[in-house]
């Protein structure tokens, strides 16, 4: 019943290859079926004018896509002069869910900056992006203590996203593209490591859904996160 | 214990005054507490251009906040030269909420945009906007049936939202700033009049939150906004 | 003959409720007719940069249109990602015009922002603005005063503005949108409490006009600031 | 007393010599001593989108300034990536200015654009911008009616503009930059050749005026725009 | 003497990868060493405005730079809300160069844009890109033919470009960033695959050169681009 | 053959008319044919941020042109919002060619910004701006040493340039409109007095050319340069 085929708990296959980048503290391409985020960590020896003086640091994260990632070409933001209010709202939630994972004051007064630029797209990018985006945080918190610059790991627990909906009637996890355009209701959710909550996000795309529908995709964002983090874990080891 | 000594499970004090402005094809002021939200809604009869010959309608939303509204000034986004991420992001969500709660084939090939501007904020203005720019919809739509213009109702049913939370541990009823500013746990919750989900975000803003508090959270919501929809009813009674 | 059915010399009725905007040093809600404008004074303990130093202060204003303020709706100039030459030309008038009514030696190294935002619009809305914004300076002065910040009182005099235009050959007083639109010759005219002269600016819309009629139009104005210095006073009160 | 030694009523030389450009339908640059303005008229055979169908033209005009055209330099507008809103202003003013002088009927469905570039600044550049702007469109409209494009002269009467001031206490006629920066009055007068007002701005930049140096300030004007229409007829005969 | 240890007329590794875009018409990455640039070219079925009716397509492209490509992070052009002077100058470069390979009547009334994302940055990213971009360029041409949309070939030669330049004294091919940023002169070099020239541009760093050098830097530069065309060539096998 | 009946390597009479702004530290208006350019020179006393405790000095340049300058108006940049890609590259090539003549360390720390301002445009206008350049650079510097505030020259050659091209099939000396809209081969030569290279760029707008053309423009445009260089000595004797 899934365009894919995918039973309805299936997850697409997920790779994560880290060190792709020369030159960032951190990074890593992440690839959720046919969705591939390239994310890197760069750090700055000094946080963002707000936090000066408060002792604390700082983890942000911008958000890009190849103007042909899609199966019809983009604009490129950079020519139109300005940043969608949809890439502005991914990073934000990126920015959000790396935060809550991470200790900002045994960060000290530093910033890391991910860098999420999507390659190619296939449904679920700002999830990848959050995913993936953990891992070059990892690879960039790990030279930091490597090289003595902090002591306690500032990274609480792991920060991995899924997203699913409701399709042709039923809960599906990990939407694809063919699935994503088609859902009802698509959700966003984020957790940790723990299977704690970051961020719950539901949208009645086409009819309002009922709370036993939203617990039902919350149980597969659960068992898919679960998943994730795995990936993670094997990815860092 | 909360900061206004309200009990966990109440509202603050709600008022809409409709036909506040003098041209648009609907409007209110919604008061929420000291949040203050002018909703208009602005009839254009003309789709925008990827509906052209669709059959249907759009409704839109556009959100922006009086430079004052808050407690040091904010700088005028017109005189900045753009929107802020935040202010896009909520009037996509907006825009969204009103959405599905119309049948926008009944609406016809005609655009409604609902300008919500802040002109006091104390907490929770996305949510007073969604609930105001409902009732200007609602006006909106009531002058076209009255005009002939359309036969078929196409708001199906409410749209109402509240923001509920994790404050000093415990699940509150429609954040004010003091209190959203502090909140571990913060959720937008956007339902129908039947009661049905059409929009939930819920976001740690400190530690990560558990199943158990998002179901509080989601118990509360569902009550406030049956409160809100009670408003709704009789400022267009 | 006017489309009010206002004498040529009459001017709509005039309310001014302060303290309308519970964060502001300073607001009222200015109506003149139908046209409707909030004023917020913010206070900012530093100067801006090119005066630093000098011992002197600075006022400004800001001018902004919600987007339904008028009878076809506006685009947003945050969305369109700048102000309309006309809104800049109106919020430097403003502020130039407040401006000649302060000893800014007297006012110290600090900056008062004065924003104007119309709420509704039926003509007259930067004279309006002008009006009403010197009512919030006003206000936010007292504040400072009784704040011991500082000694001497800045303000030199009340000033306020009308609009004043040859509508069907005759000079009228206070235009509002009907008689505007239609006018031969538009003025608006700022003055100070003593009847002097901050800003005089008449422009021939259809053919050019006389000397004679320009002082018609002075001699309204005269007569119409004094009534408007009447109602700042009450305000004040 | 005066800076440049000139008397109270005492122009500076004027000089306009016309066909200063070689592709554009009218031109000249205007030197109203040390100030420089390049104006070229373009015309293009449609007008604006508001005027389809209307069956009248259209006259604009944009204002620039070389960066060096005064004593600091004066960072590139289009490097900023925006008009100041003095150049906005400024170019509103010139254009409502010419259009008073033209009947847009018997210009037909048409536009002409006046481009005013300043090459050299010492005070009064709008009103030579207005003044050479006048010749410039009257050049470009010669050529159409001798090209029998339009068989009624569109332009109704010469436009021109000074600026007065107080200075030192004193009405002074075309006041230079030295007594500009130190003017407590400064007003542009637009008048035609026939001596009616198309737009007076009269602005306090010190104490306020009264109505009898209001009108010290118009003698001086009228006589001062006599001589810049006596100009005009000399470059253009 | 080469940091990379290379001889003067070594060329780094090449390569360059078909096919990697799920989406593109036509796509590649091309690898010079440490500079990583993925190409893809997007097929419209129209041609730019200034093209309708002229028989004649368009071939444009577009250049950017992941933030992290590079040592230290760049700002996201996107973000800033322009491209920068420079990424406009290397697209302006790679489309004319691509343009002069192509016989724009033979391609018809359509447009290819060549979208060059540089992914790592070690030096030459503009020459790889225009290399690379040719590659995508030949691919979705092929698309077209083999769709019979097109019946003559309209790519007239393979477009390849080396960058050559005089670094510690001496002629050297293929310049890589540690000598890019000490090079007294640096050219880049844009020719066909029969060796004939498209564009050369060298410019002085450091101080003037002379013909003598110049032509050394020609014999490098057409030595390097047989080594690219042949790269070309087994990459389109 | 040439549309000016020129030979084919005549140069167009060159005039070069210095201290023609009145504040510019140095200033030229620069003739080459129908091409005008204004070049001034505003010195600062503070060096770019990138180069404080340097030690060293910056010259760089920006680029302009009249509305009208050319055959058919261009819309104002500064209007638009934005320079064009065009005209920043033009302004980045100014600025490097001129440096490329300047001693940095002997300017100190200090800058010196040449704006070229194209009052009219007859092909060339690129490198009439360097040329032009050089001389308001050249007056800028001769002030500064005037005054003591540098000892050593930091001007170490002449820096000018002209532009050839294939016109016809045939190398021609100093192109103008007519020829380089028509020449398949356009090329920018940028030497110093001693003849020797700054820059050189040759595009093919038309089919590919081969090293012996290239040859040809280079000795024409060592040719032209010198009688370039001339007339800087002359206009600066």
């Amino acid at each position: 019943m899934r365009p894919s085929g995918r039973n309805l708990s299936d997850m697409r296959p997920i790779s994560i290859e880290t060190g792709v980048m020369r030159h960032a503290e951190g990074s890593c391409l992440i690839r959720c079926g046919g969705t591939e985020v390239l994310c890197t960590a760069s750090l700055e020896e000094k946080c963002p004018p707000f936090l000066k003086g408060s002792g604390q640091g700082w983890v942000t994260a911008e958000y890009g896509m190849l103007p042909r990632a899609t199966n019809s070409r983009n604009k490129r933001e950079a020519a139109l002069g300005k940043q969608s209010g949809r890439s502005q709202e991914i990073q934000r939630l990126i920015g959000r869910s790396l935060r809550a994972g991470v200790d900002r004051r045994a960060l000290g007064e530093r910033q890391i900056i991910i860098d999420c630029d999507v390659i190619q797209a296939d449904g679920g990018t700002r999830c990848a992006a959050i995913t993936g985006g953990w891992v070059a945080l990892r690879l960039a918190v790990n030279k930091l203590m490597k090289a003595g610059l902090i002591n306690i790991d500032p990274i609480i627990d792991h920060v991995a996203a899924v997203s699913c909906g409701i399709y042709a009637g039923q809960a599906v996890m990990d939407l694809d593209y063919a699935e994503d355009s088609e859902a009802g209701t698509d959700g966003n959710f984020v957790l940790t490591g723990a299977g704690r909550l970051i961020e719950v996000q539901m949208s009645a795309e086409g009819s309002p859904f009922s709370r036993d529908q939203m617990n039902q995709l919350m149980d597969l964002a659960e068992a898919g996160v679960a998943q994730l983090v795995a990936a993670q874990k094997a990815a860092i080891a």
